[in-house]
């Protein structure tokens, strides 16, 4: 057990309001396979507790951890913080194995297919519930029979949470799901919508010639790339660490270029953050003021404003020598996201004239053959599991959900945008970005997203109010605020 | 695919009308492991259709097959095909895996525990899921956006009738779970109820007096199993295949005897059946009457009463040469359900005083003891299991499903025995046996089963008709009637 001090903001940016989270690291002992009784090996899976708002007989407050190091997503859902002293919350966020140090097989779990097979959102949610489980247990009291927990989560997180209510429901009362497309699955939501509202973002908050230079980018990147000069200018101008050599190299930028566009639409925040990456406030504005201040009067010219335009995600904070076309952040694990991509998350998308994307069909068998070459042989083999076992459309059984999402969040492609039942609400921020509800209160808040984090304090509230009325088991305790 | 003709009785009980049921057997593809990506392996899962009765857009009956060949639920669960035609439903009954045909390593897979370990109710609700998908696109149509699908089960199938509901309710409209002792596990239940109803049954249908003369007996066949000359007076007696040799044969013939009287009880039906074996109406009564018939002088005369009484199960068909104490019923797979209670199926049980049976503790620490002995070094290791995986007590999210119970079945000691919500319904028969109101309609059957199954035809209809509310497309069918 080790002390770590998370901030809720970084040093660099001195204007926004820094209250620093203390966390509590534990770790607890969970099944690498929890559905093979000829496997008993555990691995020791990491989270969170901060008790700092805790009193006797509160809630517990518990975020199911996303694919990638479990402090990236403390650092990021000051949410939670922000309104655990009104509810007397612990605080927990937990690790998603696989991510961060949460390892079941220590520095060999991603060696080969036998140590990775244990991905996928059924055993961590499974993990969750035993560490729930363990939770309710110890802080279980004479006077309530049981522990109320509620689940957040944002993106993947914000699935997990909405699917740990949906498949055990007495484990949570209830769950704040944040920008969680649990319909981004096949058949469920059409696949060029996630690249029209990245386009909507560039279009909105940039400008609309802002879009349509990207779109023209796509055609005079690749004509440059059939060159060896073409690919030395490009090498330098996109001030890449390793020198374009092939056509693949080519692609690779296309794809990196194209990742960071998205990152960006996904954390159009009003402020700056260092989620993805240090960025100032609205960042997909100045990439598009950087874009619109060159005067393009050649095609190298036109390339020159892309890359001006990136250098607001990759090189914000002036550090950077280099770029990788590696991974778009180094907060989130991109490899064991791929992993789940190539298996259980396969999220169809495409892009058409009518988004900003260099125009790229949805093709299934194209798509399990690129990950046979990805993770060891692995491809999906039925693209409908998610919805086998998570439920697809049909929530009318659900409960106890509400799900929020932004409009200009790309990923509000595959969210669920309109009340399902009277029990499943969705809540909607019409310029929010990616999970911006779950970030915690800044001086630059819209108005909507005060709403919304109101909505789920209220939903919390009246799910608390029904368990403590149902659990209690002495009036000792004045639940009568909920 | 092979055509396989099932009959709702045996041909040895002339009195009881006999329909035959006719089912095409066919087999589904089934991943072995649900839950593990590196492993891709497949094996069949029998089902048995039944289209007699289905006409296009009507639902689909699926019966969740448990610990047992298949056939054996098919030929006992003749309520299906009696309601089948008012709602023009196909009826499929799917086999559990790990027993029957539907074996994950054919016959090798009860021979090491790598092979058995994913013998589970969660791998096998995932099975049935897989065939539900299959089911529901092969019946689909131009006017329905899906298909409906009754889950019906009896005993451990009605608990995964009821589990298919709680954990996939996207898959299943409405679950009718017979008998289903969803709370028999740790904690939630007294550990002496189970045995505590048995003996209300021999008190009921048979006197105290046979109750006490079966409580009295087991320190007589203690007694006489102490000397040689006692084990070969009591092989002979209770006509035994092999001779009684140590303590723990006689140990083993209290364990056969015990599990008689609780099948006994279990098919207390009030006509002639032959589920777990060929018994006559009422069986307990008979043996019983059996018991009292002999006047008791002596300790072998007490001895001779309790073999008397168990000829009832033994031998009513006087074709039987000798007993082996192995299983109590070749209907069942009892290796499997063996290994399944020795892994998450851990249900305490124990007798007391107040009770007809031997005395007995129920001490987990043995009990893991004694599974390590049998099944290659398996034990229970978290007996809260089921419950973190079901829910235990806590239904309150959950939705259409009713859980009916005889309060003569033993296993009502750990049903669902009062409305857990206005969507979650117990209805009850007083004098019934186990998962009674799943058999075919008898002429000599109860009022109140025919009450009950009215009550299950009504929730079907209601769970039918907002379903039909819901996915009809076009109104070229009419649903009307639900």
């Amino acid at each position: 057990m080790k002390m770590l001090t998370i901030l809720c903001c970084v040093a660099i940016i001195p204007t926004v309001l820094c209250a620093p989270y203390t966390y509590t690291t534990k770790y607890i002992d969970v099944p690498i396979d929890h559905f093979n009784f000829a496997n008993n090996a555990t691995f020791k899976l990491r989270y969170l507790v901060n008790d700092t708002y805790y009193v006797k007989d509160g809630p517990i407050f518990f975020y199911t951890g996303n694919e990638g190091q479990i402090e990236t997503f403390a650092q990021n859902t000051g949410f939670i913080n922000d309104i655990a002293p009104k509810f007397n919350a612990l605080i927990v966020f937990a690790e998603h194995r696989y991510y961060g140090e949460s390892l079941p097989f220590g520095n060999q779990s991603y060696t080969n297919l036998k140590n990775l097979g244990y991905l996928s959102s059924s055993q961590a949610l499974a993990d969750f519930v035993y560490l729930i489980t363990e939770l309710k247990q110890q802080y279980k009291s004479q006077e309530l029979s049981s522990v109320p927990v509620i689940a957040f989560g944002g993106s993947y997180g914000g699935m997990l949470s909405a699917w740990i209510r949906i498949k055990y429901p007495a484990m949570v009362e209830g769950a704040i799901a944040s920008s969680a497309p649990i319909w981004q699955f096949t058949d469920l939501t059409p696949c060029k919508l996630f690249y029209r509202i990245v386009t909507n973002v560039y279009e909105t908050f940039g400008t609309e010639k802002c879009a349509d230079t990207i779109k023209k980018s796509w055609a005079l990147l690749r004509a440059q790339g059939k060159s060896d000069a073409g690919k030395a200018w490009l090498t330098e101008e996109f001030k890449l660490c390793s020198p374009l050599k092939t056509d693949a190299n080519i692609s690779a930028l296309a794809d990196w270029i194209s990742g960071i566009y998205v990152n960006l639409a996904m954390v159009n925040y009003p402020y700056p953050t260092g989620f993805l990456a240090q960025l100032p406030a609205y960042p997909v504005r100045e990439v598009c003021d950087n874009i619109n201040s060159i005067n393009i009067t050649s095609d190298r010219d036109h390339l020159k404003a892309i890359s001006m335009g990136l250098s607001v995600y990759t090189n914000f904070t002036k550090s950077k020598k280099c770029n990788s076309l590696g991974g778009t952040s180094a907060n989130l694990g991109e490899k064991g996201w791929g992993f789940q991509s190539c298996t259980e998350m396969v999220m169809p998308m495409c892009s058409t004239d009518d988004d900003m994307f260099e125009n790229l069909k949805w093709d299934f068998k194209q798509y399990q053959e690129d990950c046979t070459k990805s993770y060891f042989g692995v491809k999906p083999l039925n693209p409908y599991l998610p919805i086998m076992e998570y439920g697809g459309k049909d929530l009318e059984a659900a409960s106890n959900i509400v799900f929020s999402n932004g409009l200009m969040d790309p990923w509000s492609s595959g969210g669920v945008l309109s009340n399902v039942s009277s029990k499943i609400f969705s809540v909607i921020l019409p310029d929010g970005a990616h999970h911006y509800d779950l970030r915690s209160a800044n001086p630059d808040d819209t108005d909507t997203v005060k709403d919304v984090r109101n909505f789920h304090v209220k939903a919390i509230k009246s799910w608390l109010k029904n368990f403590y009325k149902a659990h209690t088991l002495a009036n000792v305790n004045d639940f009568s605020k909920f």
